[in-house]
C-alpha cells in the first residue's frame, strides 16, 4: 500500500471512531494541496473542537516540519479549535498528543516518538474520556 | 463544464472568499459520498461556525431534498454550527439563506428561488457583515 493510501485509510478509521463517539467530523479535501492551512480532520461534539493532523507509521518515531505544525496552529487558532496530532503505529494503535507538546528536534524539525507517546500521549478512549472527566469536575465546582 | 466540476469550482470560490474575510474554512472530502452527513464547507472565525451546503446554478430556482437538508441539520447540530445554504446564480453571484428558512415545496422537496433570495437572502458582504453588526449591537447594550 502506498504511503498516501495508508494515510487516507488511517484518516478514515479515525473519522469513523470519532463519529461513533458523537463527534461530527469532516475529512478535509485537498489537505496538503491547498494554499490555505488545512488539518486532516476537524471534529466537534458541540463543546470541544479538534483540528487533527493524522499520521500512520510503521517506525517508532515521526518527524514533523516546523511549517506543517505552524499551518496546523494557524488553522486551529483562526477556527477556534484545539490543535492535536494523532499518530497510528502499526500494531500498536492510535496515540494523541496536543500539538504544542511536541518536542523540537534538530534544525527546524519536531520529533515525536513511541516512547514519548507511551508516557505523555493519550489513547483514543483517554482522548475522548479526558474531556468527559473535565466536564464532571466543572459540574462539581458549581 | 460538468455539473460536478461547476459545483467544485463554486465551492473553491466561496472557500477563498471566506478565508479572505478571516474565516478558517475546510472543504469536506467525499461530501455526498460518505455514510456520514457532511457539509460542503465548514467555516469559523472563532466566534461563528457555519456548515454550508453550496449550489451553483444557471436557472432561477433550486430544489433541495428533505434528506439533504436533514443531513445538513444533523451535522450542524452535532458540531455546534449554524446550517446555511449558499446558492450561486450564473451572472448574479452568491446568495445566502439559513437552511431552516427554506420553504417546503411539493412532496418531500424544498425549493429556493432567485425571487425569494432577493427578498430574504443575504449577499456575501451582508452574510459576513450581519454578524459584525450583531456584535456591535451587543457591545452597545453593555
Amino acid at each position: 500500500m502506498s504511503k498516501k493510501a495508508k494515510g487516507s485509510r488511517a484518516e478514515r478509521e479515525l473519522f469513523h471512531l470519532l463519529w461513533k463517539e458523537g463527534y461530527a467530523t469532516v475529512r478535509s479535501a485537498g489537505s496538503g494541496s491547498t494554499s490555505q492551512p488545512s488539518p486532516d480532520l476537524l471534529a466537534s461534539n458541540g463543546s470541544k473542537i479538534f483540528a487533527i493532523e493524522c499520521k500512520s507509521i510503521k517506525d517508532e518515531k515521526k518527524y514533523f516540519s516546523a511549517d506543517e505544525l505552524e499551518q496546523l496552529h494557524i488553522f486551529a487558532n483562526t477556527f477556534g479549535a484545539e490543535a492535536w496530532l494523532a499518530i497510528r503505529f502499526d500494531n500498536k494503535g492510535w496515540f494523541f498528543l496536543e500539538a504544542k507538546k511536541i518536542p523540537k528536534s534538530k534544525g527546524k524539525n519536531f520529533l515525536v516518538s513511541y516512547s514519548q507517546l507511551q508516557k505523555e500521549g493519550l489513547q483514543f478512549q483517554e482522548f475522548i474520556g479526558k474531556y468527559m472527566q473535565q466536564r464532571l469536575d466543572c459540574t462539581k465546582d458549581i
